[in-house]
């Protein structure tokens, strides 16, 4: 076992009409407010209005139109420049996991005399942070009790992790009923990110059985929880279970004092979404049961068949590579059945820019340090196989 | 599924060695420090002598002797005399959790200017707390990661829980050597300990598959490293992952959004300490199998199954009474299996006081509201079901 250094400070405010206690935890801060939201569905579904009422009195400055796969510029820049100019005392993040990965470099950015990019790139120390509160509309990235955001910069074609124990969020608002709107596509592509999430941190070289045994409930939960929501979008029960999964997906609680997995079906889908905008959630469930076939071997065949046995119910009797097999099928037509499409030339991605991509990742994402350690020619017939 | 409001701040330092960041997380303080300590173990395996040597230029106050099922009077009452007295900055707890529960109590005690009973008694509300951190050296109760403390009264038969969100421990440190030298007996109460916390939270109404999960892979850890923990004392990984599962006993995480389940054995289990100041785990080990037999019913049969099938792995084809029958046979061989006294006898309890103690019990723990409803006529054929 590993050590660990390990805090979620963040406060989780979870349920029905919990929006209601907004103003006493915005009372905790300042007067000056950056709202922080996408592409307006927020007003479409009254949460817009409904924030600006509990908030009269503050000094709102918006920042909307924030996109999926959040871009340096315009929106990290301009929310810094927003942050600068009027003094913010606070982010509220209104909306999914991408708006409130851009708000948490905005608020490391505010806190900062030169470029923000330099502390996505690690060139510059991170050491402070405006506090950020958010209203969580999404499930998916669990961004809402992590440190982390991923920001794309379209002309390089960059799609960078940040995390920093500054940009916890102080407080999220998690109410189910806000994600009863999400379409099939998002509700899906959601799915798709916390498992992925799951299995990133279950293929490992040394899983405790406690970590097993939670990251195995994650995706049985998702599973099951997903697939009623998509069937009834407004089964409470199911968006709240799913919500409360999703939180669970990047703040190290499914593998503390595991060894380090690399997320490699991270590594190659950023360069997917960085290169051809795709929906992240849409990208991880193409790579996944690729990046799987890719990687099993004599060394990793014990976790597939636990995987198998423990995830889809697979008779435990059977011979390990078939039980390995299925599990790689079984992963596959989970994601297919849920409606997501399941090869690059669906979403939008040929061969052509294959290599190029391969070389990319090859060079930024540290994947020859995985679990299964992958060259620029792995990842390139993981993209391949992918098509 | 129910609304909740959760946050654990606590930072965990986990792993061999840890004890070396101990001066960078005390600089965050002022210079005088209340060290809180139990039976001396912590002499004997050169820890203190370790702390002395880290801590060198801090001006440091000593409450030692702290006891097993910590009592208000000497320990609470004596720490918070030290606290005001010496203007103390921040309590270094090392120890197990009764150490701990004590500090929790003392920080808050030192902060309030009556009589610290009222705090435990919910007359008055905690506004305050010194910071805490701590050493553990038992991997049990939790307390490392929780904001709850019990506290015994001697003179009252009293042994009442206190929780407030100020006492949760700034930072843990978790080494799992320092729990090597831990006594079998210790051992064994411990996987008790957590093994029952995870039981009260498990047998609900409503429970989410997610947190089923969850308690079922903390059950099964529980059993085969802490059977390989009584095999084999110094076999770090097992003892590292018991004492991983250990801290997710009490916080919560295990049950967000289930509805409350009153924790039944524990407030059973509080009157055999405060009567007869048994070792707790062990108290929990005897009281569990019977409650479990107790309220064995139609309603409840379903979870009986579930636990039986998930956590002891009996085939699901059988009828689900006989599934549950065995479900509580595997407790209670289990416990038995790890050297536990089963019977409340052996700990030095006969019937003299069972009638006084379901009645105690009964007006103090609000069992009549819990997941199944307990009245004191249960509450005492329990106790004699146990003796």
């Amino acid at each position: 076992m590993q050590n660990f250094d390990y805090q979620t400070p963040t406060r989780l405010i979870f349920g029905r009409g919990v929006i209601g206690k907004l103003p006493s935890v915005m009372a905790q801060f300042g007067k000056k407010v950056l709202l922080t939201y996408g592409g307006g569905s927020i007003k479409r579904i009254g949460l817009y209005q409904k924030v600006m009422e509990l908030l009269k009195g503050y000094q709102i400055v918006e920042l909307g139109g924030i996109q999926p796969n959040p871009k340096y510029d315009p929106s990290v820049l301009e929310g810094v420049r927003l942050c600068k100019e009027h003094k913010i005392d606070v982010i509220l993040s209104v909306g999914g996991g991408s708006v409130l990965d851009c708000s948490k470099v905005i608020a490391a950015g505010a806190c900062y005399d030169g470029d923000p990019w330099d502390l996505i790139t690690r060139k510059a120390k991170t050491t402070a942070a405006l506090p950020i509160v958010d209203i969580l509309t999404l499930a998916a990235t669990g961004s809402e009790y992590d440190q982390f955001g991923v920001i794309s910069r379209t002309e390089t074609n960059d799609k960078i992790g940040y995390g920093d124990r500054h940009v916890y969020p102080h407080t999220s608002f998690l109410d189910p009923e806000y994600t009863f709107t999400v379409s099939r596509k998002q509700t899906a592509a959601g799915i798709a990110d916390a498992m992925n999430h799951t299995i990133e941190q279950y293929f490992v070289e040394d899983a405790t059985l406690l970590n097993d045994g939670f990251c195995e409930s994650m995706l049985r939960s998702l599973m099951v929880n997903g697939r009623k929501c998509l069937e009834n979008p407004e089964d409470y029960t199911a968006r709240a279970e799913m919500m409360l999964a999703c939180t669970y997906g990047c703040n190290g609680i499914l593998a503390l004092g595991n060894s380090e997995s690399g997320w490699p079906c991270h590594g190659i889908e950023h360069a997917l979404s960085a290169y051809y905008d795709i929906t992240h959630g849409e990208g991880l469930a193409i790579i996944t049961p690729r990046w799987m076939q890719h990687i099993l071997s004599e060394r990793t065949l014990p976790r597939f068949v636990k995987y198998g046995v423990n995830v889809f119910g697979i008779d435990p009797s059977l011979d390990g590579w078939e039980i390995a097999r299925r599990s790689i099928d079984e992963t596959y037509k989970f994601f297919e059945s849920i409606g997501i499409p399941m090869h690059l030339r669906e979403v939008g991605i040929d061969e052509s820019r294959i290599g190029e991509m391969a070389h990319h990742i090859a060079l930024n994402e540290g994947l020859e340090e995985a679990y299964a350690p992958l060259t620029e020619e792995d990842i390139r017939q993981i993209l391949l196989a992918s098509l």
